[in-house]
């Protein structure tokens, strides 16, 4: 394994650790459940669950890697706050497209090679990322693990 | 810029971003706000201060580049929950305390070169290690970065 090979499977690590952690928070809500806030006041388990299914369905986009699939929820759940009465699909539906959102990403990753990674996403013009070659695929996906983790404390509070 | 030194840039600059984040809300507080909890029966801001104070005094150690300083808030910080009735020093230590912890980090990861990130950390085994090299300092490092955006997500909800 090479020295990029090592560094994608660190970050690529990470991001599955955190995938995984909430992921299984949520599979173990119930529908009911999921309406819970994670405070008094505060966005419900069933925004944070479409949250992520817009934004990394935008990811993927970001990534330059797919197009988006989900952008009819992002008015939802990305660029309003909850409760901001804007159609929800139902549980099932949000389950499903979880699980579909994060099973493309994984075929997704799994099909890039370690030099693809240290290319530029979508957000970063050209002569940023020659400048700075750290704005990079990976490093996006650092970023959004850091994400993951930041809301994963809040439905833990539950 | 060596890929290795760029692999470092990218951690380390996640790292920097999350504890910037964090110190801000944490110096935004009042010293009674940091007895507020971060919802109702949860852990108080200053418990998840003394928090980080020891478990990133511990991360020194566990990368093997400094002696433990701060091992006697372990108790009332990171090896109990918090309103366990152990002794906390009052707001201005720990708030020195998080300051010195964090300055001394940021000189010795200056300090280290980017081949010394990627040589194991003190909670891996050398036979562990050599089966598995992506279990080195920087991805401590990384993991860590996880965490404090875990208890950021928390905190924010105040």
């Amino acid at each position: 394994m090479d020295q990029q090979q090592l560094f994608v499977k660190m970050a690529l690590g990470n991001w599955n650790l955190q995938i995984g952690r909430i992921e299984k928070m949520f599979d173990g809500f119930n529908d009911d459940q999921l309406l819970q806030p994670v405070a008094p006041g505060k966005n419900r388990v069933i925004y944070l669950l479409g949250h992520f299914v817009a934004y990394h369905d935008m990811l993927g986009a970001s990534l330059g890697l797919a197009e988006r699939k989900y952008a009819h929820l992002d008015e939802a759940f990305l660029k309003n706050p909850d409760n901001s009465s804007f159609d929800m699909p139902d549980t099932a539906y949000l389950r499903n497209a979880w699980a579909d959102v994060h099973s493309n990403l994984t075929n997704l990753f799994a099909g890039l090679s370690a030099e693809e990674w240290f290319k530029k996403h979508n957000s970063v013009n050209e002569a940023d990322f020659a400048a700075d070659p750290s704005r990079n695929r990976l490093n996006m996906v650092m970023n959004r693990t850091a994400h993951v983790a930041y809301h994963a404390g809040q439905i833990k509070l539950i």
